[in-house]
Parts: C-alpha cells; structure tokens; sequence
C-alpha cells in the first residue's frame, strides 16, 4: 500500500526555547485530508557511563512535566550543526565530570514519531577520568553512581522508565553480556 | 540537593486533537526562576504480538513528521479513563486484527520528560487468533510477519528505531531468552 501523505497547508503556532509547534494539512494516500501536529525539537544525546567496575554514573533532576524526580543518563540537546559523539563528551562532562577514554555508538532512538521530532543519539562511554562537573545556569542536579546490574534491575521492575536510559541499559546489556 | 520546582504562572498557547501546549514560569530550588514548555499528549499503548514460530506483527505506517514510512509494533492512545489492557487489545485488534490468549505487561516508558507528558504503556501478546483488521478513518498501514530475531537485528543495527518498538523487543529478548 503506498502510505505517503502530503503537506498542503502549514500553520506555525508556537516557536520556544525548546519546542516549536505547527499545525498542517496533509493529504492522505485515498486523497481524503487530515490534520497533523509536529512538535519539532532539536535532536539530543544520551551516554552510559560505565566505570571499570561496572557501576553507571547516573543524575536524577526533577522533572516538572511528571513533577517528580527522576533517574536518568546523563543527557542533553545538541548544539546547532554539532556532531553528535562531540555533544555527547560536552554533556557528560557538564552533568557529571567525566571524561572517557572510548564512546561507542548505540544507536539512535525515535521517542513519539506520530507528534514529536526528536531524535537521541546514544552512547556508551567507558575508562572514566573524573574532572569537575560544571553545570548550565539553572541546572539543578543529583549524580550517582549505580551498579549496573541495580540499574537493569530497576528498569526490570518499572522503576527506571525513562525510554533513553531503557534503551541504552538494555542494549549494553545484550552487547557486553552483563 | 533539594530539587523541587514550584509553578507561578500557566500560559496555554495551544489545545489540538493531539498535543497541548502550555508555558509556565517556574520558581527553581535556588529561588531564581525558569520557563518550562509543556507539550501534553494523552498515554498510549504499545504490544508485541509474537506468534507460536516466534514471528512479530508489525505495523509500518507514514510518519508525517519524519517524512517516511516506519516500522513498529501496533500502538496508539488510550481512551478517556480507559485501562491500558484493554487499550492494548482494543488497538491491536484495530490495527492487525489478532486476538491474543495472553497479555502480560512488559513496563511502561517515558519518551522525553523534559518536555513531553507522554507514558506508554508497554505489553507482550502471545497464542494470536487473526480475525478482521478495522483501522480508523484516515489510518493507512502495511501489517507485515517478521521473525523475533530478523527484527531484533534491525534493532541492534539501526535500522528499527522506534523507542516503544525497541524497548520492547529488548525486555522480550532478556524476559524469554529469545
């Protein structure tokens, strides 16, 4: 079945610090019309880093959207036209110090491709150097450091829910066969 | 560290079929304050449907906002007040057309918590009667048979990309030893 849809009006809502927002008419693949709202968002990075013993550095900030807490990977968004591995060593040194000597590609994720246009890029990080962490003004958070197997616990459990560190927990996982 | 942030002031901005939108002003745990954009989108659902030969249901669909089709596990929104089990079925059925023996819960995920207010529901369905496909109006997709482990390689190389899609064939990977 050809499944392409096709723009025939767009309206911008909302352009923000994080998200932007627009509103268009598509025309379906039986030439019937529909509505489609794109949440656009510039595409992040997430790292694993793991330490020679295993361990996982991790940051829990609150999340105002669920209005808790949370336990994450160090994450972020890229910077405009920056490489995605160079983001991804600027914030894991920002959110927790570290400086690793190997960053490999896990891949990359999609999180709601219906509605929201982020893409993450994920990594794992090993053979950690720690230097001094140094957040972004207003940036408030907590930094541990959690066995890896606790980790994959708690994402077992549905305790850890965020989809990034998911992702990348399970696939380090199934790759280095922790 | 005290991580609470406190909301002074709500704007909405936009209300859609899909997503919301508002923009708040926020007192941060250092006193100072932020602005915080909030894209709302109901909470979904997500199951992968795995026959007796060990082959997975998938739906590829267009995605409006990544401009090509993708493929997935079936999906999609729960309704007002709905269980997520019985939404889980309820799309299931719309989408492939299957009816499963047994549904168990696989977690739930987060997508972006930054800024999206999204939770997926996720769950593993299993002993797959096929009856009649019923999509929605203006819901076009290939419904497509592919084997767990062809599928699990697409993951691990890229190819599949979808958050829900990939969470949940890992969890099912380490859950069955597949």
């Amino acid at each position: 079945m050809e499944l392409t849809e096709k723009t025939l009006t767009r309206t911008d809502i909302f352009s923000g610090k994080v998200v932007s927002l627009h509103v268009d008419t598509v025309e379906l693949p039986d030439g019937t019309t529909s509505i489609r709202e794109v949440v656009e968002h510039v595409d992040g990075v997430a790292v694993l880093p793991l330490d020679e013993d295993n361990n996982v550095l991790t940051v829990t900030q609150y999340r105002y959207v669920f209005s808790k807490p949370m336990l994450e990977l160090p994450a972020g968004k890229l910077d405009p036209g920056e490489d995605p591995r160079v983001g991804a060593l600027r914030e894991l040194a920002e959110e927790t110090g570290a400086v690793p000597e190997s960053l490999e590609a896990l891949g990359s994720i999609v999180l709601s491709p219906g509605c929201f246009g982020e893409t993450l890029h994920l990594f794992l990080a090993r053979g950690l150097h720690m230097g001094q962490q140094h957040l972004d003004e207003g940036e408030f958070l907590n930094v541990e450091r959690i066995p890896f197997d606790t980790l994959y616990r708690r994402i077992l459990t549905g305790e850890v829910d965020d989809a990034k560190t998911v992702t990348a927990v399970l696939k380090t996982k199934l790759l280095l066969g922790l």
